[in-house]
């Protein structure tokens, strides 16, 4: 299992219209066929400074290059993603299991 | 449910009998009563410079609270964490449901 997560702050005002679009936008992620376990989620420790977060979780590397590589994602990144997201920090995980 | 996580990077080096102790120490606050879904991460994308992660839950703030304060945890950080951790970045989610 691969958990990919992104915490990230958009460009829009928090609660508003254009935001809630996007979230929407990226709901719609959650349909490419190899992503399990999608959240959209509220960053709320006053120790970090993102607002919102986005998790998803993939059976192998091969789900996760499925899904990287789908249209859908690659359109999202380019159309809505980077246009609409002022900065975000990746960061995926694999259980340790040693 | 509150998603308590923290990623990070321990002064140790990578897989050795030190980190291997720090996350041993680690695992002992799933005891804590309020803990659920507690795990322990390796941080696998390249576009973070963190290694590892922790990731825990709790059913609402008063449980979090408890966790915080409980003794167990208290001393975790000021006898393991603050002396054992390079840096590190508290990242706290709860489900976005607008």
């Amino acid at each position: 299992m691969i958990r990919h997560t992104v915490m990230f702050t958009p460009k829009h005002q928090p609660g508003s219209a254009e935001e809630k679009a996007l979230l929407t936008a990226a709901r719609e992620l959650a349909k490419i066929s190899t992503v399990r376990r999608f959240e959209v989620l509220r960053q709320v420790s006053p120790k970090c400074n993102h607002r919102l977060g986005l998790s998803m979780e993939f059976d192998d590397e091969q789900s996760y290059d499925f899904y990287n590589e789908h249209a859908d994602h690659v359109a999202f990144v380019n159309d809505r993603w980077k246009r609409e997201v002022e900065s975000w920090q990746e960061i995926d995980y694999v259980v340790y299991d040693d």
